[in-house]
């Protein structure tokens, strides 16, 4: 186990001069942009920075802009001390901490509009979220120039809004998607499991459950959505999840909806659990 | 006089790689994003750019996404020959001259959303027309990573929208506005003056002569801009403009309006001479 010290940058201008110093000594760099609280799943975005990048830098910064009115932002757990020594023993050398003010300055205006990725799933539910999240992803790639970006798959439609971000504005920045990291019962990892109660935790088990329950049924050779909606909507109701947004078929790379199950397919849901949103979701087909 | 041959680059890989290869070896490149049709205001952006950096490439590219419907996109000139001509003569050694769909591909949806600063003067005119600006020169931007920028001042508005998204999206580039550069009867260059008939022609120089006559009032000691105003109204009727769009007094940096000269004051105007909208500006104060 690596112990080395990490080290926390928050200006800008220092963060982006060690980035393209490492570049102009030939190294390459990976980016890791989270919000903190980091939990497993995030450490084996490190890993594979780590594993395929000269230098890595973790960035840690709760997006005020990425948050609806109502939302989480308050609450949302600010553990930078344990962040770094989770990150001093994976053995990342640099994370990047700016403060809110520092990236949103007075006066700031500019925002990245994004398309009709933004306009179903989560874009639906919380509008405004993937407009704050891909402004904030272009910054933080301006002030880290990196050659690689890692993110998780449970957060699969802000992949693929960062990836047609990328395509659409140009920008020389390779964009990695790993796996989603699971609890032992299933459970995504999430910064957000912290908000759970004791039963509201076992509870959520239901949400790859049902996610399962349509893989096994596809595989017994079940291709109707409507049906597999309808095993996964009594799948997570056994489970007391009664607060669905939503379960969506969604053909793999894309947001749009299919009817039947005929190539890769990524169903994914979001259901509320007491006062906590959680999503998921699986490729099949 | 310089008649070395210039370099047309079409592609968005070579382009990049061309100029990080300089970069790599140490070169400063400056960029001059033109619509092409090119005149002395554009060779002057790249003589500046000449003399302050390494290597200099100029892009051509009339814009689609920043014409509204009715606008002037399929009559703008296209010149392309003639502005290697003149590039060649200048001395400078690439254009990059992408197709319209090596630049907007099947799918483009991501653009960049302008603040305020979009909603007057040109904006409220022109809707859509600073969100096609900044996506293309983000786009460029990030094609071409160059060190400095050059821009044309007459677009006064223009260059408030390209400096505030490199503040607000943390681009390492500089933007470097530089003076508008005039006809002998003070007409400023544009493009759009080739659309002028002979008549039409001798009016457009009572524009700026408006300008002048709100200079001279000013630093006779008027300060109050409705009168000023009304005074520009007159001027620019004698010479048979009568299509104005607006004559705005603002603080110089921003698009806001002043009522009374207390300080460094932009002077914008918008006015149509038949089919053809000219814009010019002047600062005093």
């Amino acid at each position: 186990m690596k112990t080395s010290k990490v080290e926390v940058v928050t200006n800008i201008a220092d963060a982006r001069s060690t980035v393209l110093s490492a570049q102009a000594a030939g190294e390459t760099v990976g980016l890791v942009p989270t919000m903190g609280a980091l939990h497993e799943g995030h450490l084996r975005l490190v890993d594979a920075s780590l594993a395929e990048c000269d230098r890595t830098v973790v960035s840690i910064f709760v997006n005020p802009t990425q948050f609806g009115p109502g939302e989480d932002e308050d609450r949302y757990p600010r553990t930078l001390d344990r962040d770094c020594s989770l990150l001093a023993e994976r053995g990342c050398p640099m994370v990047f901490a700016p403060s809110a003010s520092a990236i949103y300055r007075p006066g700031h205006e500019t925002y990245v509009e994004v398309g009709s990725l933004a306009e179903s799933l989560e874009g639906t539910i919380r509008p405004g979220h993937f407009r704050g999240v891909a402004t904030v992803v272009l910054k933080l790639f301006n002030i880290i120039p990196a050659n690689r970006a890692y993110f998780g798959r449970k957060d699969y439609q802000q992949v693929l809004v960062v990836q047609q971000m990328v395509k659409d504005f140009d920008l020389a920045i390779a964009v990695i998607d790993c796996p989603t990291v699971r609890e032992l019962d299933g459970l995504a990892m999430s910064s957000r499991n912290a908000y759970l109660t004791p039963i509201e935790r076992q509870q959520a088990a239901g949400l790859y459950k049902s996610l399962q329950l349509a893989e096994s049924l596809y595989q017994a050779g079940e291709c109707d959505v409507a049906t597999l909606t309808g095993h996964m909507r009594l799948s997570l109701a056994e489970a007391d999840i009664t607060k669905v947004d939503y379960i969506a078929f969604v053909a793999a790379g894309t947001v749009t909806p299919v009817k039947k199950i005929t190539g890769p397919t990524v169903v994914a849901l979001a259901a509320r659990l007491g006062t906590t949103r959680l999503i998921d979701n699986l490729t099949i087909g």
